[in-house]
């Protein structure tokens, strides 16, 4: 199904205004509650929140992350399951979401349907109200952006710093060639996120959307490097240990573990909760120059430029 | 100051990710907490709220919003106080901010550090830390889209439902003309806005964006319609009725107030608190169909259509 259409009949600009709002709301259905609480008004009303809350923004772009070949109601689900997964990084749960889009008049109405339809379900799946939005015309193209509110499961929200020498690195789930389904089917890791996140030996963590190469190194204490032994990486079926590096948009978990608690109890625990969720112990901070030998030198691996002259694949996230 | 460079040297392409990123955290220095309170994380940590949440977004749109002959600055400064808009018309303070970039890479890297100074000058103003965003590359223009959370400022958040027949309609500042320059110098009326909503007889409240005729509809109760004296209606030096009917882009307060309240106290208690910001009667709710001799019919006044096959002047907005 193509986003945009030559058929101005069939086009979001021969719908208006007041009918695409009206389509809009009726495709997320109960998916958006009533205003206040939800679309209607100048802001939706929101209860007070019990915890420390959670902000985070991304978007999806066509002919960046999505393009004719994707069924529109994968496009709407991963909108909102790639902001899940940044809360899943902190062990956050959501609250609720609002959604802007801007495109060209010539977006399918049919597509935007689905792409509304898919993000509903999903919504509904992980318990996330839309509760708003704005529609803007542009001269072509299309990109949505989703803000995802969302809070702390428990007293503690993990984030990237904390690590020490010495701590051991874990990855949940496999890496590496997310590109043949996966950066549209994955699950976001709520669930073993605000697990882990009770744990006070997990000390920092984050989701892989650029690739373990890249994105560790925001783990990574002063006067340490990642030592990764290329052998225990849990990758993907046919993905090389270079794709488990480098592919980007694993949407796992990758966090820190202090040496000195015990990993064989936290796996058992780990594997009683969570059975079908894969969890590997994939290196240790050793000593910055010291890398052991057989460890992978991470620094050889370019991460990902995403605003270049090359087409981009994902996207540059200020808060990833 | 243009928005695109033919230069490849002053693109943000030439600066590159990381580059882009620093530089982006530069520009907006204080106005950005660091991490895990802002830029840097998975998602950006708040602080619990003490009220009722507010939430709301809005974008600019290069050849919507804005076009080269505007200074950056003040486009940047704009998408924020269009959003403090929608919080001001329901009485509320804002928490925090993020922001979503989409934009070619051609952008001048001049003009977008232009444009996150003025953002992060109105930010430090109005008090709302910039806790987040992203960046994505597009194949051309640029969008940059504002979510705000916010929250109540007293008991109770003012919504665009509760007048009811006989209602008193006011209107602060003046309207029309905005396209001489109030859209981009407009100030948002929070202070008139949590103030009002301390007031029991004001029982609805929005913002107008897309001007009276339009946005009037929806604080309008059902079996009634807005009697409005054109010879009442505060202009803008140089407007007609028309214009301060349709212009849009006003952003200032409309709300109802109960018939039985005193109005004369009312309106001295507003001169006393805010002598700077006129406000105005235009008139109240008769019986549908029972529209006063003299009154405007609003139904004559078209909205203007957002998405449309014409260049579109505004946004669209599922909660406006």
């Amino acid at each position: 199904m193509k986003t945009f259409t030559p058929q101005f009949r069939n086009s979001v600009a021969a719908l208006g205004e007041e009918e695409l709002i009206a389509a809009i709301r009726r495709w997320l259905a109960n998916a958006s509650p009533r205003a206040p609480f939800g679309i209607g008004d100048d802001c939706a009303v929101l209860p007070r929140a019990r915890a420390p809350q959670l902000l985070t923004v991304d978007p999806v772009v066509h002919n960046r992350h999505f393009d004719d070949s994707v069924p529109p109601r994968m496009v709407g689900a991963k909108l909102l399951k790639r902001n899940l997964s940044d809360l899943a990084a902190m062990g956050g749960r959501p609250s609720a979401a609002v959604v802007s889009l801007i495109m060209g008049g010539s977006v399918d109405v049919r597509w935007l349907e689905q792409f509304y339809r898919g993000l509903a379900a999903c919504a509904r799946e992980y318990r996330v109200p839309i509760v708003g939005g704005d529609v803007t015309q542009a001269d072509g193209g299309f990109a949505a952006s989703l803000t995802l509110l969302g809070e702390a499961t428990g007293p503690r929200v993990l984030t990237r710093v904390g690590a020490q020498l010495g701590d051991w690195i874990y990855t949940t789930g496999v890496l590496g060639g997310s590109r043949g389904g996966h950066h549209f089917r994955f699950t976001p890791r709520l669930a073993e996120g605000a697990w882990l996140a009770r744990r006070a030996a997990v000390r920092s963590m984050m989701d892989l959307s650029d690739g373990l190469a890249k994105d560790l190194h925001a783990l990574t204490p002063r006067g340490a490097c990642a030592a990764i032994l290329p052998g225990g990486l849990p990758r993907r079926p046919g993905a090389s240990v270079e794709a488990a590096l480098t592919d980007g948009e694993d949407y796992e978990l990758v966090f820190t573990y202090h040496t000195k608690s015990g990993r064989a109890a936290f796996e058992r625990a780990w594997r009683g909760r969570f059975p079908a969720t894969r969890l590997t112990c994939i290196g240790q901070f050793a000593r910055a120059g010291k890398l052991p030998s057989g460890a992978v030198d991470l620094a050889r691996f370019h991460g990902y430029e995403h605003l270049s002259a090359a087409p981009a694949r994902s996207v540059m996230s200020l808060n990833t």
